[in-house]
Order: structure tokens, then sequence, then C-alpha cells
């Protein structure tokens, strides 16, 4: 028998939440962790390793990794590089994820470089920001399965939409069903179009509710600026986007066919065609990406999904990527 | 501290299952489990309690209850009575849900008077079937707020419609959107016209997916055909409405606000006013029932939850409803 | 990826109690559940597979099964045959494990006949009753890697021990450690000379607590009975051994080496070298049974040892096995 | 329905894995982060607050605290302060835990001061360090219940021993029974003579497992260096004392009964009464502390305690503890 076996690499304050939800999954029999700063894979492990004596936690077989445990790993996730840059030309004010994008391309060249040489099965999540471009570096500068890579993409900003449209409505966010999409950042847009809460459409929630329509641009707008408000308060995000990443690895483990909002190139979608990498609906398998749904879009979101191919290729331009 | 109580009222098939459920949710301190059969009750909890040593579980006191246990109940679900009866005329064909209601009534009305004697403040969950015609008798024959009861209604037939979406266009259940209304039964009816697939609506699963469209009467028909093959290979089924009584439950005493097609008394809505309780979304907080979201339907779904109205009222009417 | 699969043989009581708690684990992607009566595996994997869109369980793909499951089985849980069988002689009396050898040794050597011709690789856990001497011929008339081969055996009994003793001492079972050993059933008996309740030892339980001192034959006879205080009271035993089967399954697949009561043949252990097959702790991990534990035993345990062996040889001969 | 409420004082490393584990334990409905520093604690809490709406966790009434949510908190698990300093005269040493003894000494003052103003009926489970100086604190010098206040003591520092136990013999940590006593921290002891692995007593784990024997010196010394390679390579430990808390918590909501190494005032224990408090097993229930069950000492344990009770009034006199 061997265990089913996770790499996280990067072991900041994502990849750390990453390790603290995957050590309580009960899916995982061997976590190894990657970090360049030395010691921090090491201390994290380790403190993880202890903690299985004081829990109810599975035993797991959690250490500190190197790239050769690429080899036998049944996912990988990227978590490496920092989280989010300031603008150092205000840095008091929202941080520019673009600027992030200069410094992480190399990062996931790095490591997408040391995990083609060691597998070409291995499931690769890539949660590193600009995740769009990072996504669209690992699925086109290499020679590893298209359908094995895919982002995070747009799952948290989603998460923030049904907490939003939750508490407009007064129910749970688990009874909001719906997406954003596009870019992972400023340039997130709700697809409002094919929102339910509760089952009822976005058009009739002020007859059911009794509530003020809701405006797309508002409400995109709101979604965006809550990731700064965490942002502002606490230095970082990493609540939802650990849990979002775990989802995705278990629909792949267990062949669940789970539609996610994660981020792929675009294939003759949505009117582009390799030239830029952004989030919509795919549902995860056994076999990676196994089916992709690219949402009929309305005028409002058809722009704002251009908007988002621009504001990505931005990116994808500042990290050299021949799109 | 006084830790949350559960008490069980019936520990049939369904009542057991409920109760396995209950032992692993982590919420519950108590939960007292009440049979008019002798020594089952007493069976049932005392092979939990025991098992508590075996397991990871949380410490419960589960033990044989009586009618006092529900002085301090939190919640109370009512599974008493036989889940379905053969058709007497016809023992292998399908059983009719409607001659349970003699049966089933007046274990309602027994059970409705034990609680009411003991408390007006724990939430009661009805499970037992023609669950539509004894959450009518529950709220409408008992001085007890009528938003502190309710019944599972078409959870179970909603999980059977969101299974068999899910398989049509092959993605996993938890990514489909929506709900049966009207009764828990063979009048059942899929709201197609407020679902979603991957955020999809039914009208365009066939561009999206590549599939046939959906038929409302073949859906409905299809689900409740699939609950019969259960109760033909295996006798009763369990498996679904125990999670669905407790993910109630759980909504409630964590005020989360959830929303279920749950069964209660229409109260002018979908053109009823008092004469019969069925199923549509209801939000689920502390405060028991706090939003009530009848779906606007179609005409294929207008002239289905007429049909539910009748088959349910009749079987009120079985049961010596004045409604 | 290929998701763990698990085949479960046999789909009573116990059964679909394995059955209900492994579809809530999140560790299996596939569940294939074979028996031999017409319409019962489909009827339960079905009420499984439409829970599944009620919940927010993992989506696993269930089913009915057949033999050809095997051959990709990571593991596979054998309940095929009855629990109890009543004393024909004096059936409101205690059953008498003895005469369901002759029932279900004909069961264990129909199911490993299947299993080995199919694979050499899968656990095979079984619970059938007498389940010691179902081991001992699983073990020693099958050419199947024997450390893949274990029974449940006292996990039961050793969780009645631990209820026990923490009500006799008013603390959680979870705080109890401790094991019965021998035969699963009436000869089974408990280990007092290695057990400890809030790390106290035995011996001290009457200073430290200010309780009456536990007499092994006392402790050992009351666990014996509960187990017939439930059998009386529901008419089967599940709760309790699903759970164990279970998180003997996940030791397994997640390589945790957890310390179970099993059932395997001893081996030059407690006295015996290969007539027969009880209790004492297995450490189970990745390679199946990886440690055995026979723990040293006082005058009064060496001498229930023998006891169980005793009762165990009986009904090894009543299953015609050549010991 | 009121649901059951917990209060985060400190929204450190340490508060802010209290969170992250508080928010999927489904016991809480409401859950209040206080931080002094501004931004934090509104941080912290909204980014679990929007992270709801990814995941399938249940709905939490998650905010930003203040004083005033003491009135009706269940539970308030006290994070505040630094979790450790490094000696200004050493800053590349070993941190030593009693120069934290001034600064957070008036941080558990300020926190108790506010919490009495409150309530006297809630739960007051201390983590922060040194914690034993900080439970006396707040057991001696308010009026508040004195068995509703522990602290969290060498909970993580026996997940610690049993880790290391449970390597030394090739099994799993759940597997191994037994408790560190005395200081949190470097004088922190193992009480080998009342610990088993696999039910195995420690004096027969050479014979068993083919081991060396454990000295009790080197185990205790190897368990505080544990806790500094931790701290070394990841800048703080986090991952098992929040878990540890929360199972407090539980054990105290749910009335479970569970045994638990915490921090207490001795009180004709051990040699002391009133002038140290130190952690050896307690009973948690309902009640808060309901048994207290200090273990015998062999000889180098009664000397390794009193070498703790030494190092924490230390720790008292630089707290200015009037013991």
């Amino acid at each position: 028998m061997t265990p089913h076996k996770l790499v996280i690499t990067g072991a900041g304050h994502v990849g750390s939440a990453v390790l603290t939800d995957a050590m309580k999954m009960g899916l995982f029999g061997e976590i190894a962790v990657i970090d360049t700063a030395p010691g921090v894979a090491y201390g994290e492990a380790l403190d993880q390793y202890q903690a299985i004596g004081a829990l109810t936690l599975t035993n797991v077989n959690v250490h500190e990794g190197t790239t050769a445990d690429y080899t036998d790993a049944d996912v990988v996730i990227v978590a490496a590089g920092p989280s989010m840059l300031p603008d150092p030309n205000d840095p008091t004010g929202k941080p520019d994820r673009a600027i992030l994008a200069k410094v992480n391309s190399e990062t996931i060249r790095q490591v997408m470089g040391d995990i083609t040489a060691h597998t070409q099965t291995a499931a690769v999540i890539i949660i590193t920001n600009p995740v769009d471009t990072l996504v669209w570096i690992a699925q086109n500068e290499f020679e590893y399965p298209e359908h094995l890579v895919w982002g995070t993409g747009t799952c948290l900003d989603s998460a923030r939409l049904r907490r939003r449209v939750a508490d407009h409505v007064g129910i749970a966010p688990a009874s909001v069903a719906g997406f954003m999409g596009g870019e992972h950042g400023m340039a997130a847009f709700p697809i409002l179009s094919h929102l339910t809460a509760g089952a009822v459409a976005t058009a009739d929630l002020p007859t059911t509710y009794g509530v003020d329509p809701l405006d797309p641009a508002e409400v995109g707008q709101a979604v965006v600026d809550a990731a700064y408000a965490v942002f502002n308060g606490k230095g970082w995000t990493n609540a939802g986007v650990a849990q979002a990443a775990l989802s995705m690895a278990r629909s792949y483990l267990l062949d669940e066919k789970t539609v996610f909002p994660g981020s792929t190139t675009l294939r003759a979608e949505w009117g582009h065609d390799g030239d830029v990498a952004m989030s919509f609906p795919l549902a995860i398998g056994a076999a990676g990406v196994e089916k992709r749904l690219p949402l009929t879009l309305n005028a409002w979101e058809e722009e704002a999904k251009e908007r988002a191919a621009i504001a990505i290729q931005s990116a994808m331009t500042d990290a050299d990527c021949n799109y």
C-alpha cells in the first residue's frame, strides 16, 4: 500500500495554512514541505509532526522535503513566493498583484522545472500570485500534461461573493451557488447572471427577499475591497485559499468531479485561444481538469471578462510570457 | 454548562440512522432515545454508548429516554412509526404513503401531546411519513410555536434530484443547486426552473454539457422511482434523511440560516393558506424557520404543485385533519 | 489517479453499518457492495449513492459489486453471514457463537476463494463471527499473504471494557488505554495488568479515584454480558465494529501504525504456534500487520487466555479446521 | 436557541491558530476575536468570515470583539501576549520563559479583570506563557470560580512525549498513553512510570519492541529541545496547542470528562498547597475541572516535580505573585 502523498512547495503564510488543513484531512499518509528559507520547512513540518500526539489526528509522515519528493507525489500545491507585495510608491495603498509578476514568474519557472524533472503524473495546484500568469507559464512553457495543472484562481473571490450575497439576503453562504470569474485579484468579476441564493436567481432577489437589487460593478468592487480589508488588518489572507486548494486536491484524489472556479489557459473559450489564463468553472476528477464550463456571459460580464484578460496579459508581459 | 441535548423519538431504521449520525456530529452532549417497543431504545442507546470506547468519537451521554427528556431538549427528531407500509392489495407493488396516514397521524398526535406537555422551546423536526400531513397536524392541532416545527420534507427527494442531474451532466452532486418541492413522496416535483449545475441553468445544460434536455415530468418520475428501487432492494431508505434532519438541527443550533426544502403549513404562499403543508425552501436559524422562500413556479411546476396539494390533502383527510 | 477502493462483502446489519461509516470517511473514491441476497447490495448502494446529493459528503462511486471488484480493491471488509444465531435449544438465552462456525466457515472459504482468485494485494479485514475461527481459515487454508489478513477481533470488546472502566472511575472512555484479548465473544478476557485510566494503573484506581477495585472475572463477564444486553434489546450489535474495521483500514491506507487488538493466528506467541487464532495488540501499517505485541500476562490472564484458546479451538473443530 | 460562543483573546500566531481550528469544529455559532493591535482582530475575523463561503464549513458568526463579548461567552481562550521572547543577552540561544513573566502577568491581570467584570460562568482556558504563572494569577488574584480556570499546561509537551515514544518503538502516537507534568517549558518532566505504548509499560518496552530502554532525563530533555527546534526553524510553535485548547473546550461544552494534563494551582497535592500552579492530569466536564489526578511519582519524577516547582515559583516571583 502506498499512501497518498502531498508536496507543499512554499511554507509561508499560505503554505503553512495548507499544511495545517492538510494534516486534518485524513487523506494523506505523507506530506513533504519544501521551502528555500533555511529551517522554515523543517520547523513547520516538525511542529505538525509533534502535534499529532496531542490530537485525534491521523498519523501523517510529515517532513521537510526536497525536489526528489516530487517523484512519487500525488499532488503538489505551489504556494512559493510572497502573497502580496506593497506598492513601493504607495506602501499604505492597495498592493498591485502585477508587480509580483516578475518575482513569482521566476519562482514558478524554477518549481515547474523541478517538478517536470521528477514526474509527469502529479496534479499541480498553483496558489502563488499572480496565479493566472503563473498558470499560463506552467501550462505553456513546460512539457507537462496540461489537464494536470491548474490554479486556485477565483475560488477565494467566489467565497467572498457568496458571503456577500448571503449577507445581503440573510442566509448561509452554503446556500448561495455562483462564481466570480476572470482574474484572481482586482479584475475578478461576479457572474451574477448564473448565481442563485436559496435557488432564487439574482434578478428575483429583491422580490423574494425584499432587498435592494445587486449591481455587478458594486458587488465586484466590494469583493475586491474585502480582500484588502483583510490584508490591511492581518497582513495577508490565507484562511480560504488553503481549503480551496485542498478541496480541489480531494476532488482529484477521490475522482469527485466537483466544479470549482479554477484558473487555466483559455482554449477557444470566452473569445481567447492560448493567449491568456483565467478562471471559469472546471470539474476536477481523477483525470485532472475533466470538464471546462465557460458560462455564457451577459454584456456587462463580457466587458468585465475582457478587462480581466487585459489585466492578466499586462502581468504576463511583466513576466516575459511569449503569448 | 448545559450541553446541547437531542431526543430521538422512534428507534426504527430511520431513528437508528439518526442516532448513528448524531453520535458523530460532535455537537450533542446528551442524546435520549425513545421507543414504544420494549428494549429497543435501550439496546440502540447501549450499543452506541459502548461503541464510544472504540472510536475517536466524542463522549456522549446517550441513553434510553422517557417523555420527561423533552423538558430540557434542544432538538427533538421524530422518526416514530413505520417508514413505509406495503399496499395490502399489491404487496409487491409500490407502497402508498397515503395508507400510512391513519397509523402515523395517531403517532404524531401522541408525540406532540407529550412534547407540548413538557416544553415550548425545543425545535421539533419531523421525519415520519406522510411527513406533510404530520407536520400539518403538529403545527395546527397543538399550541406549539409554529416556527419551531418543520419536516424534512423533500430534502431526500432533492438529494436524489441533484444526484440524477449530476450524473446526467457528469459532475458531483455538490455542484448542483436546486430543489424538489411539494409532497415528500410520489407527488414531489422538481423545480427545474430554479436549478443550476455548475452554475449552468437547466435550459442551458444541453449546450454547455452536450447532453439531452431535462424533461421535468421524466426527472420527477425518475426521482420517485429511485426511492422505490431502494425500497425494493433494501426494504427501507434511511441513508439520506438522517443526515438531512441533523443538518437542519445543526443549522438551528449554530444559527446558520442554511436553506433546506422543508415541510411547513402554507400561509398565503403558493396559492394556499393553512389548508395544506408541503415543502419549499426554508432558511433555518436560531429562531427556527426564519425565512420562507416560495419560489416562482412556471406553468408545469404550478400544475405539479397543485397535484401535490391534492395528494397531501387526500392523506390529510385519511388522517382526520380538519383543514 | 486511482482512488482508494473498498469492497464490502456482506450487506446485512454490520455490512450496512460499515458502508454508512465508509461513505463519511472521505478516504474512498469507490465502494463496491457484494451480497448474495438478490437486490440487497443494489438497494444499499443506491440508497447511499442518492444520499450524496443531500449532504456535505464526498462524491463516492458506490455501487453493487461482483467478485471482479476484488481485482483492484485496496481493502476488503468481510461482513458476510449472520452476526449471531439464537441457540435452537434456548432461543431466549444467550446465542452461542460456536454454532455459527459451521455456517460461516463455509462463507469465509467461499469469500477467500473469490478474493485469492482476483488479487494478492488487498488488505482483508474479517468481521464475520466466529471471527477467530474465520481468520484462522483465511490465513491457513489459502495462499494469501498472511500479514494482509486479520480480524476485528476484540476491538469491540475492548471498547466495552474502556466504557466500563471509564464509567467506574468517572472519566471519558478516550482517557482509558487497554485491551481485551483472546476470543471475540464469551471467552474474551480483560488484560487489566496493562490498563490505565487517566494514566493510573488498574491497581491504583481505588486510591486515586476512591472506587472499588476491579475484579478481572467480574469485568470480563460484564463486558460479555453487555453485548447480549444490546443483542436482546436491538437484535444485533453493529455500532462499534464498523468503525473498528474502518479505523483499521485507515491505519493501513495511511500507514499509521496504530495499535488495535486484532485477531490473527498465533505464531510462537502466548504458548501457541499455528493451532489457534485470537486477539492481541497488532500495529497496522502500509504493510498490513507490522508489529505483533503479545503482552505479558499475569496468572489470571494466562488462565483466561487458555480458556479462550480452548473455546476457539472448539469452534475451529466445528468448522472442520485441520489445526 | 443561543449557540455556543467562543471568545479568543489575542490574535497572534497562537490565537490565529485557535481561530482557524475553531472555525472547523462545528461547535460554535459565534466567535469573537479580541486583540489590542489595531485592525488585527478585524482582519483575522474577516478573513475567516469570508472563507466560509469557499468551504464546507458551518456558518459561524465570527467577528471582532470587545470585552463586552465576555458577557455571554461559554468559553474564553486566552492567547494574548507574545509566545516567546528571545533572551536579550543571547538572542540566538534558547529563550527563557521566565522573562515573559513580567510582560504577560500584566496581560493576564488585565484580561482577567475584564472577564470578571462581565461574567462568572465562562470557562477560561489560558495558553499564554508562562502559563503556570498566569494560571496562578488568574486563580488566586481574582474572585472567579477556580474550577472554571485552567491552562493548556503540558498538553503540548505530552504530545511531543507521545510522538517521541511512538517513534522509539515504531507505532502511532495515538497508541501511546501518558503525560508530561510540571512546568510547561524547560522544567516539564515525563511521567514514564505511568506511560504505556500499545498497552506496554515503559519498563517492558525493550523486551516487547526490542528497543533501548527510555531514560527519563534524556526523554525530558529531548521533548524540551524539540520545542526549540520548531522555534528556531519556524519562529514559533502553534500547531498543537490550539487543538489542545479546543479539545479542552469541547470536553467542557459536551461534558465529556476527558483527561488532559492541564495547569492549575496545587491544593494539597504533590506536596504543595496553593504556592504554585503546574500541570497534572485533570478531567474536564460541564463543571470545569471535575477530577484532579495527581499521579504517584517515583523518586526521579518527585525530584523533577520539585525542580519544576522551583522554576515556576521563580517566574511567579518575577510576576510579583504573593504566593
